[in-house]
Order: structure tokens, then sequence, then C-alpha cells
């Protein structure tokens, strides 16, 4: 489906695409070790919440090939273990927790089976996670599909492509349909400080597409809106709260507000994976602060003065009131999400 | 005042510090040529509303200098040849303009002078330019000083500091006297993509004065005002028309609509040679498009895949109604800026 892919399985090992050395150098690694994975997703070798809960789960398989178990009681407690390393390399998109915690539960629903096939099972399940990106994204193109106009200008936030999910990707894969569907449309990627995810990742995406495209620096998103240039924001989400608050990358929540201060549709795209009912609001989630350095130099370059001190949190939390509707494999969800998320997502998925 | 030097004029020559090169390299450079001096305008070797005026005032001092005119109508059809093309350098910060016209006004109200006594007036001009702004920067700075609250955390925009005028600055003379006045702050320093005004040039000047600040992306800003560290934010501008619309440096635009959001104080700080009453609205002051490898590049590092374009407006418009009040040398200027700004800035200024 796509020419690359963020993640692939294949004779016990997770090959990752380095998505750090991005646009200039396409990098795979390998990874045999679970531990080694955790410190490539600590570290943004792959990104992306639907990514790094397919990446996470396919590093319970490897910690699976690593036990020395003999018994089923062994085997889990090890991959506990691994799943607590996993789910503790990113804090705040949930899928991560997510897939760990799907891949456990199914392993302990079958507790009685014996260990050889309990690895069958990890893998099995990591490969579900996978294959169910790959038809939620798709389908989450599908349900966007009708909110964009023809001929729309569109502000996108950071990556949400096939670099960001195994399937064609969240927001991204809206876009991509609306493409190939014949839609005339131009995205104005923003570029997303620091780790430029959208002038790096989002535009090759696009450029592999053919799909217009223009790099803008954050803050020149109003800049556009006030020309009337922009008819609507597509972003993805690393997690949404019981009551639609949503986290997601930095830079996320002053697109919104200026996109609230147009009357310019707001539109969130994720999988129902990403969606916490356990997080009662955005205040709930957990948010990780990354390295200063992500902000005071570029690559090896200082930026700011030496000794300059900077403060880098990687999400910021959009309040519900922002977000015009929130697109799901399962529908496209509107206010009052307390509600329509409850309905829609609380159910167990098919395969949970 | 300062231990550096945006602009010195001495033994007919322009000294200009690279700002380009900051906060990693100090580098003076002499221009004797006036056409040179645009170059560096355009360039940015020199930048900030308030010192490129400046600049522009010795570049005709420059050309005063070189002028082989041995009477003064010549020597006028010289300057104002120069003037056009110092005032082409940069279309938005009407202060290059105002400059221009102020220094061509006093030399044909003393048409009658001879040559050599023209070149005096010209230079008396400039340097009284010069001298006027850092007069007005100090009474910004106690004008501003009784709206800054002790503890208070500032976002601010871009760079407005000694840097950008010949003074202590516009905003960040404000900082600068209210931490002289004992105020606890702390400054949240956008870092002001493309060219990282904030992350290079405030960064410095902060550093420089010990006045405690943080570096963020310009994403972040929201981010902080949702945590409530913010309590207000400071900006620099290029032009305040007549109805009080703004333009300043881009990304200034979303900062505005975030603080709105808060109920966050959002001041503009500048001295009246950046208002123009000529200009009716924000729709009508000329944005500067700056090239595309701003946005593409670091250095000479590409971010961005080869081929891909990028759209970079370097300044943008803030409406009137999301400004709290505009801080002058003359006073604290409060909505309908229409009204005020009339009253405070709509008679010749001193020297006119």
């Amino acid at each position: 489906m796509n020419s690359y892919s963020s993640i692939q399985w294949g004779n016990g090992v997770v090959r990752l695409l380095d998505q750090r050395l991005l646009p200039h150098e396409t990098l795979y690694i390998d990874y045999q070790d679970y531990r080694d994975l955790a410190i490539a997703i600590r570290e943004m070798v792959v990104r992306g919440a639907p990514a790094i809960g397919a990446a996470a789960a396919y590093g319970l398989a490897l910690a699976a090939q690593a036990s020395k178990a003999s018994a089923a009681d062994g085997l889990l407690a090890d991959l506990e273990v691994a799943g607590e390393a996993l789910k503790a390399s990113r804090p705040t998109a949930v899928n991560l927790a997510w897939a760990v915690d799907r891949v456990l539960h199914r392993v302990r629903s079958q507790n009685l089976a014996g260990v050889a096939a309990l690895h069958k099972v990890v893998l099995t399940e990591a490969h579900a996670i996978t294959e169910e990106d790959v038809q939620a994204c798709r389908q989450m193109g599908l349900n966007g599909l009708p909110l964009i106009p023809d001929g729309a200008g569109i502000v996108h936030h950071c990556n949400t492509g096939a670099l960001a999910t195994v399937g064609i990707g969240t927001a991204l894969g809206v876009i991509r349909t609306a493409y190939e569907a014949g839609k005339k449309i131009h995205v104005y990627v923003d570029e997303t400080r620091p780790r430029l995810q959208g002038a790096r990742l989002t535009a090759w995406e696009l450029g592999q597409l053919g799909i217009p495209h223009t790099v803008i620096v954050d803050g020149a998103s109003g800049f556009f809106m006030r020309q009337g240039k922009v008819q609507l924001c597509l972003v993805g989400c690393d997690r949404v709260a019981a009551n639609g608050d949503t986290a997601n990358k930095v830079g996320t929540y002053n697109l919104a507000l200026a996109a609230y201060a147009h009357g310019i549709p707001f539109y969130v795209v994720g999988p129902t994976s990403t969606v916490d009912l356990s997080t009662a609001s955005g205040d709930d989630i957990p948010i990780e602060f990354r390295s200063e350095e992500e902000v005071t130099h570029l690559g090896d370059q200082f930026i700011t003065p030496q000794g300059t001190r900077a403060i880098n949190p990687a999400f910021d939390i959009t309040p519900a009131r922002y977000i015009t509707a929130i697109i799901t494999e399962r529908g496209v969800l509107y206010p009052p999400y307390k509600g329509s998320l409850g309905r829609i997502v609380g159910y167990a998925p098919p395969g949970a």
C-alpha cells in the first residue's frame, strides 16, 4: 500500500524505518531485543501513536522469543516485565499501553496453553493489531472524506501518515483519500517544531503521493487563515480523554485556537485505540517533557547561546470545545463527546 | 547603556553588529556605501523596526558623503535616490520610510543652505533619530512598568531589545525596566521561526542582563498559558495602522489569539515612529514574503525534502481587537485606537 513501512516483522526481527534521518536518509534498523526497541521508541526512531502501539506489540513478540520460561506463568511474568518497559518508553500516547495490555490480556485469557502456543498467540495478536490499524486508517479516510470540500486549503500539524501508523495514516489518511477521490486540495504543512515532523516527514509523504503542499512555520497558520486560504484543519491525536479533550503534538492547541477564532472546522483524526475512557479529561493526561536540546539544537548545531535553558513539552491538550469533530474508524463523532465517545468507543473492540 | 550596539556611526562609516551570526559570533561590519547598507538591511544584518529606521538615516549620511553634487538641488536629488533604495530594502516596518522621509524633509526645509551645511544637517538628523530612540525606549520601559505584575510569566515573541533598536528596546525594554525595578519575572522566549530571533537574539540579550528566561517553541505558548504560567504577552511592532491593527513578526497573531482565548493581556510596545496614521488598517500594510530557504533550511542544512516548497510571510497582522494596549513613549494607549492613536500620535513629532 505504501512504498515504505514504518514497522515490519520478519524472521523474529522488528524492522523500523529510522524516522530521525528522514527525509535525507532511508535507513532500516533491525531489533531483536525488546529493550532496544523500547529505547528506539523513546528516541523516536518510530513515532506516531498508532505506530508505537504496533511496535510495542511486536516488542512483546521479541520478549516472548527471548524468554527462557518453560511454563505459561513464567512466560507471562517475562511479558509483563517487557510490557512495563515498553509502556514506560513514552507516556502520552495511550496506544502504547493499549497494545501492550491487549496482547497481555490475550495471553492471560489462554493461560492454560503451553509456552510454544503462547508465543504464537503473542505474535498473532501483534499481527492483528497491525492489520486492524491498516483497516482503521482506510476507514477513517472514507469517514472523513465527506468533510473535505473540493478546493480546500488544509492546515495539518505534525506527521500522521503511513510513517505514524501502519496503514495510510490518520489525518494524512483522510487527506490522501480525499486527494485520490479527485478532490483538489492544498495542504499547508506546519513544520512542527521542535522535531520538524511536518517539514521532514509530512512533506516527504505528501511529495511521494503527489499531493500539493507548502511548508509553513507553525506561527504562520493564523496568517493564512486570515487570508481566507484555509478551510479546515486536520490533526492526529495521542490520547483522547472521555470528555473529548485531546493530547497531540505540541502546537496543536495554538492551531486549534487560531481555527476557532476564524470559525474554521478543526478535526481530530484517530482510531478508537487512541480514545481512553479511563482518562476523564485532558488534565489527567500525562504530558511528556523531552530534552531541552530538541529546542536549543538542530542536529549538532547550537541555536541558542550556550547555557540557555529551554522547556519542551512534547504534547499539549486541546480542550474538547475547540474540536469540531473526531473522525474515527467507527464514525465521525460530534460534541458532546462524553456521549458520542461513550456510545461508539465504550464497548470492547473486536479482538480484545 | 548596552555592552553591544546594533548601529554605530564614526568617521564616515556605519558599523553594524551582524545579527545573523549571533549568538555564536560577534562580528561588526563597516559600511561606507548606502547601497551595501540597503543590502545589509534586506539580509537582516540589522533588523528590528526602530534599528532599521536609524540605520537608514545613517544610510543617507553615507549617500551625502558620497554625493558629488556641488549644489543643494543636486544633493537632494542624490539623497532622494538613496532614500528610495533604502526604503525598498524592506517593506513592512514603517520606521524605515519614516526615518528617510524625516531626514529628507529636514534637508528640503533648509534648501537654501550650501552643500557642506546640508551634509551636516543629514548627519545631525540621523543622530537625533538615534538619540530619540534611546529616549523613547527608556520612556516606553517606564510607561509599561505599571502593567507588569510582580511574579509575572511573560511570553515574548521575536527580538525587541537593544539589538532591534538603538536604546534598551521596546518590549524587551519594558521587561528590562521591570526587572531592574526589582520585579520578579520570568520570560518565556518564543524561539520565533523561521529566523529564530527569539532563540538566538532575545535569549542572548536576556542572558547578558541576567533576566530569568526559558526558550519555548512558538507552538507551545498556549500550553503554558493553559498551565497558568503566563500573565501577559509583550511584543514589538513593525507598523501600527490608524485603527490599531499591528504588523509584527510572523507568529505574533497566533500568540495574540492564544492570549485572547485565555483572557491574558496582550501588549504591543513601540515608539510612535512605528505608528502610520496614513495606513487605515492592517489590510493595507504590505507584508514582506521572504525566501523559502528560511523555512526549508537551517544554515546550509536542508530540513525538508529537496524540492519542497515553502511560503514564508515575514510578518502577520494582529487585528486591534486582540491588543489590550499599545505602549508608546508618549503613553499607554487603549482601544478604541482610532481615537487614542489619533490624539497621541496625530501631531508632528518634535524635530519633524
